[in-house]
């Protein structure tokens, strides 16, 4: 509850438009809706000041269309992450131009682009087999507002190939940095640029890469101080936290 | 090798002031010394940004003094962290102006206070066992010419005490969010702010703590978008990076 | 073997209606009969107050069919869990009173409705995609006969919605809470009130969550001593410990 | 903040007692202190209905007497656990009915003796090499008022020895089982009984045992459904939750 | 080779029916054929005075009859563990008299069935679902010429069921048991004979039994001194030793 | 309570030397007593058929001279593993013949030089650092009254050295295989005898053998199926086991 | 970017054919292609000396066929890993002479027959499982250009097998050690050769085998002193190595 | 037994110089000698073509002792690795010539300075923690015969360290790649050379490195094709290999 409706809240108390109960009750009550399965929290979208995601993975269909109508109602903007094409065709009959993204499994509806990011985010991958990572990193950095610059492929086995596109790296002004295996391309490219690098481990590899784990505790362990993790795979949270970088 | 050296270099070749092997032997050249054990590097200060910093952890008293003397010729400001008095006798004989912080066990050298930073950084710790880690941060977020707010003792086991501070947190322009066992804080102050929010796990606990392995997994997990994070213990990460986004 | 009937055998050993033989032989029989493939347990019933439980995960509807039908001979109400559609069809047959959920693959026979517990037991969840692992443990608690509160979707990420319903959760007599991905509400649930709290870790999550080890590892360093733990998705267990609590 | 001091809160400002500002602060600000390094929160000993606890470790005497003294002011009982000799003597002299347990390096504080506990609380270890964190959690039932009955080294390789104590185990109103190596204690006592089983891992143990690990997953994977965990050498906690069952 | 035929070889030698490198030559070759893709190894089945058994999993249906082929020209008895209908199709059609085993996916051809052991071997399961794991260990035990008892569905949750049979188990002069979720079994057999007990813990469980890893664990930390443990779902390997142990 | 004891019981009971409160509390009565910090359990040496055993980690001098002075009333023989020159101190004032063993940190009494094996117990190390878990199972084989062999540092990498012994081994009824490392010994040992081999992990190593588990799991996974495995240096226990299946 | 071309450039632009912007550019330019997908690596072929190789898992037909037809234009010899039937029918499209190797799943086209490998390279199995694994590297050994020797089915358990082939293994200039299971393969090997051992875990097993795991740490805890390790399957790394090896 | 020493015993048997049983004891017996707690294997010297090596981890000074001066009857050079100034007092009585290395806390004896490598072995490392590692690695190197180059602290936050001596590395015949924390050296440097890489993690770092972890999984999910792995801090088995490859 903000400032100014507790203001006017006392001043009701006050003037007698209210009683104590009232008052009290009003105190308590916190403005959001219950649609059974999930509370649909708008004060997040203010709070945040970004448009609301939905996380789509181990929800069905029904929910993710009545969750997207209620939000769709307020927030021009919205992202689906790990959703899959049925849920894709339940969200273009609420708003024609949703937009299906099939290398990240992902649903966006972008109806206001305006530039909010200050600088460039660069989203760089290691392999081709990470760019799905990637590519969800890219689409929210894109629909929260942000000049966007992709470089896919350029692992460390072929350093020149990092180095070849340093200055695209330096004119950023945050930089999500994807790789699988051992992980190691954030430390070559943070220890290139002064600004922030987020890291994302992906799980590509196979035997002792443990499902990203390696490049996980790779990236933790990086000996370039700019540089810091989300989660596995998690290349919305990487692009988000870029975004919010990049906003201010 | 920056641009204009480069320039230079080639207009020597041209002009004649160098042959053709000098200018080979030039361009592989690159500015940094040899101390036998471990290469000093310039270059980094001025492409990062910040005074040069001395992991101390596995260095001699020695080592630490060999490379501080080095830097301190042409740095105004030096951390060292991980270190111990010893060392920092050493480092006191040669500047006055050192200081031993001992919680977090590191030397500071500040001869320049410059504000860089645009807005607050805030530290904040979930408990009173996990403020050395929070100092580290807290003083890299200083020794990098940031305004600081700390925030300690806030744990979610009590969650009045976090939000009666909402409107310190919600003032900052990045929060460095400390916190062992079960790591839980980030998720919380990630919640109530729209800001990056770097989640430094610690290794306090015990049991299935597992050194900060619990604390860690859950700031990778957090349902809160905006967090991202160090390594274990990591304050001094936490606290560059912090400055980094705070700088620009 | 009970008190009583040890009597009884010792009086009827001294009386001479069992001889000595038969006395020893009757001391070692303990009243469970052998279906071949499992030892039903009559005893553990008045042992532990509570229905019998069939744990479905592995066992053949043949297998759940029989022990379904010797348990129902004695037992009012009956729970099997982790179990199929195949399944409930052959149980339907037996009792038509059998209801299905599908939410956590659960079949219930409750033909006995008394409420034995004292106050009211909670069952929260952080998000949308715990609620099967909720409705495990929910209708556990009412299988045995308890008054249920379900608060469902409020993680820690937006604290105002567990904090709006402060009230409910302080009117339980123990809360069952349910979290995957960091695993932090039930620290924060536990700081809000003073019962014991049964945390249930949930394999919801994906990279670092580890099937549900992230918010296992948070939840056992809970830094709210209210906070017990169960294994990762054991919705039932959870409801079952609950209902032992209230039950006194 | 309670229902009663913010209605008079409400009316001091009706009543222009408070002006609108004054209103605004009080409404943010809520009763804790602050010591530099601890928040004390003077709430949560009303809030759980029971004395105030220091966890010691980590901490220096200095810090946990200044928490102490203040706790001390208020509160008749205090328990200072896995801490030392040395804070033992600061404590002593603010308080000379302080006691030292040296097994588990506690300092208790137990001026109110009242009983609050309906039943009784059995605490079992399975070795003798369990008892440290057995007294724990026995010093925590005590000081938290309830009857305590101890049954220790009743491992299940003699079986004989818990069925032998049987009649105790199933008069209790909640048991503590505290067990290292492979943790099968709780459930053979589990399944002797229908009360909740808190069962403790220890970190007794050497090679596969991983420092309480084998025991803590034993615990979790339990086959008798009465049984909930908390931390490797949690008897704090352990005793804790059962005074929390046993009191209502 | 062995020393009858070294003797030979020897001789030949001397007695110049051999040349010096036919001698060196048959002094380097050992009796094994090759079949391409496996050496039939005739000598084990002579080392080890057992029957030749085939590891069926990772083997094509052409590959298990292409060994099975060979080894039944010499062996009367053959087992071909974690195979499939499709291959045992191809085993009937070789020898009639082959049995497929469903519940554990196992072949046995027993074409002598001469009693070996000196006692009885028992197999004794946690539950139900444990028992594929226990019927490939008392296949084992009976191709290998033991007398067999099994006693099923006798977990620690009802300590009064392993109890009941104790006269059963202290009979037999080896003891295999098999248990997953915590794996307490063996702890408790252990303790009531006095004889070898071999633990096999299952995969059986779910959450944090991780595939059968907290009962493995469970078992090698056994406070029960007379037990060995071998890999999770090893049934075969347990109910070899325990042939084994009972021959001599 | 053995059978005969409980005919005793029944008929006292007739013949009314007992009445009936008097029979059942006797039968609710076993035979152990209490010293305080351990049930000191008679029956488990005429259970198992050997002397007593003390494992002394994390047993004060006080204990072990305690719990061992009782066990020497009734057995010849007694072993305290795990032990220090302190505690021996104690115990060689109980009995003048107790040895220490400095390898294996273990105290013996041996007063009874029955050999009761019917074959010789083989212990076999791979590298000279295993030794010292060596020499407590062969302690144990002999205090248990076995005939010892012992082969030691016949590692894999020179395999000539383990052929070229392996008549030894080949007469063996049981062999006891101490590794570290990698713990490959077990296999090959396995596949040159047709006797058990018992294989005990040692913590010998440094980084990736995680003091044991590299040894532990390749023994789990030995390819070889007469190996079973103990816990990490558990010298006793295989040592233990080794006398159980020489003993028949 | 080679010597002689960076001679020529400095010339060119002291030959004013360039101007200093030129100069500056092409310094900055390194030579490969932007297939949108994937940087194709002209220089590495030059750099390590050896055809080109697609890592397919994770790639579609659409971009194997896209690198691959790029590649085939430069280069003889290609090998494709960890592919299918379906990008095997656009490679034999391309060129004819293309070979799909059913068992490794791998493509091979080799154009070019020269030897370039001094000596032989080994290419030895455990177990008759571990062959799929042994085929990629031995099919990477041949396209190498190497003369090989494969050595299949020696494990351990029979030690026999591969001491009788012990000239074999030690007439090779390197060997690649295919294992799964316990991974003791190369321990041995590695004791009775004096050349380079490359150990390649298997992730052949089940239970405690943990995908390879347990042979993983086997290899790395070799005592064989010449032994080394690539990742769980990796067949084609250990190959390749050898070759490298091999040819100098 | 060599083939020389094989045809001597033939003959000899055949001359009747030896009867039967002579030569079938001769052909069993191995030449090595048994010190009590090792077997000094002299062949293993000319097996392997190098000089004895004697791990010192674990071993007294006594033995390390004993050992040393029976194989420096025979061998010209000798190296302890793991070992202490003690161990060194007694080893320079022995030989004057020896030395002691503090870093790498090795002994080395080097009477022979023959060169047998053809190439130089280049040994690299990322930070100067690392370096005892590498001083274990170049020392082997040297003592073997091998030309050696030094490149330390080149870790690839500063990528144009690496670079700018990218000619010593391609001139190197293998490279010994030593790295802790992430672990990302010997995927930059694999991809700039052409020979084989060994790569080394060390347990240098923190959190979650665990102890080398990190950077030995990071390097065996090298995307560099050229990288092999050894254990975590294992110098001198890098130093071997490479001394292996360069020697041909």
């Amino acid at each position: 509850m903000d400032q100014k409706r507790l203001r006017e809240l006392l001043l009701s108390f006050k003037e007698e438009r209210l009683d104590l109960d009232q008052a009290l009750a009003q105190l308590r009550h916190l403005p959001f809706e219950d649609l059974g399965y999930a509370h649909v929290d708008h004060h997040r979208a203010i709070r945040q000041g970004f448009p609301e995601v939905i996380f789509g993975q181990g929800k069905t269909p029904d929910q993710i269309e009545g969750i997207a109508s209620r939000l769709l109602e307020r927030s021009s903007n919205l992202l689906i992450t790990r959703t899959n094409p049925e849920s894709f065709e339940r969200i273009r009959r609420l708003v024609p131009e949703a937009v299906y993204h099939e290398s990240c499994r992902a649903i966006s509806v972008q109806r206001d682009l305006t530039i909010h990011g200050r600088g460039t985010v660069a989203v760089v991958t290691a392999g081709t087999s990470d760019i799905p990572v990637a590519d969800e990193a890219a689409l929210t950095v894109e629909i929260m507002g942000n000049r966007l610059e992709r470089l896919f492929d350029v692992g460390v086995a072929g350093i020149h190939r990092i180095l070849s596109r340093r200055e695209l790296l330096q004119s950023a002004r945050v930089i999500v940095c994807v790789a699988g295996m051992e992980g190691a391309l954030p430390s070559v490219v943070g220890g290139l640029v002064s600004v922030p690098v987020i890291a994302v481990p992906t799980s590509i590899g196979y035997g002792a890469s443990f499902g990203g784990v390696a490049a996980l505790l790779g990236m933790l362990n990086s000996c370039s101080s700019n540089v810091t993790v989300v989660n596995i795979d998690n290349g919305f949270g990487a692009g988000f936290v870029a975004s919010l970088i990049n906003r201010d």
